[in-house]
């Protein structure tokens, strides 16, 4: 049975298909029959939204990007520790309610091509913005600040990524101790 | 000319030959042929060090990561905080003057192949656990400390990275921002 869905919704379910699995699998091993099939769309529909699998790969990763972005916009209303708690909170929420489009953006389309890669960084890099701007407002940051945020960064994907496969902490010990972390990576200076 | 060597020193050379052009170069833009070529030796003879492009690539990567264990290797007779500075001392040392095998490990390996990935893998599970004795000695760790070491890691190697990019901080101040950030991440709990 071929289910009516508008145009959005149609981009939607098909991206939602292509992060499960192009999360669960090296890009070689994806294909867009498959995605089709899955979808019970034709090939050709796929491509009438997606010109290449790279440019699908690329849209896919990109939506994930965008979520986790819209998802952990700060709140600027709010103090300080508590723009990073929630902001951790919202982060930790979209890991795990969304974690095929975590693991692929930091495990699987790291590995593809430079444009994707593209994508991934200039994500990491508006997360890092942010930081620096709930920290330290339009104050330029020191250089040991932001190489301590940027290294922060690389904690939270490593430690999430672990932690996604076995949840040997409670979620408000993960957060406190990320929290707690940048908090010192930056307060030393 | 060609320069005769032992075997050993062959294979020394080889290696460090492979690190410098698998570091600044994808896996598939280096060929066999222009290592052959640098060390002066025929493409038969580096075949006969080294069966496959895969396996003389492994071999880099492997020799690499034993130099880096060798000397971070701690110090027993120290005390815990300064084990922690001069493994750091030693790791910023190597990441510095070993600049292509810092970057072919934390890099360039990456892309390559399971096989590959596990030989950094084991060699970042290495440095773990020895950080782990020396904070921990032979208790348990608890969860979140294990964690937490694992964050660290990524840390310390993701502003490294950045850092060999530019050194926009005191060397000693790096290393400092590295000591501190562990400490705290694992005091914590």
């Amino acid at each position: 049975v071929r289910t009516r869905l508008s145009t959005r919704e149609r981009s939607e379910q098909l991206l939602a298909i292509g992060a499960e699995l192009f999360a669960t699998r090296p890009y070689d091993a994806v294909s867009i029959d498959e995605v089709a099939e899955i979808a019970k769309v034709s090939r050709g529909l796929l491509y009438h939204y997606f010109a290449t699998k790279r440019e699908f790969f690329a849209s896919v990763v990109r939506a994930e990007a965008t979520t986790l972005l819209r998802v952990t916009e700060p709140n600027p209303a709010l103090p300080v520790t508590e723009q990073l708690t929630s902001g951790l909170d919202a982060y930790l929420d979209y890991a795990l309610r969304h974690r095929n489009g975590y693991l692929l953006l930091h495990r699987g389309a790291v590995a593809v091509d430079e444009k994707i890669r593209e994508i991934v960084e200039d994500c990491l890099a508006t997360q890092r913005q942010r930081i620096l701007a709930v920290l330290h407002g339009v104050q330029q940051p020191s250089a040991a600040t932001e190489l301590a945020v940027r290294g922060w960064l690389a904690f939270v994907i490593a430690v999430c990524l672990e932690w996604l496969e076995e949840q040997t902490v409670s979620r408000t010990a993960l957060r406190d101790l990320l929290a707690t972390t940048l908090l010192a990576a930056v307060d030393h200076h």
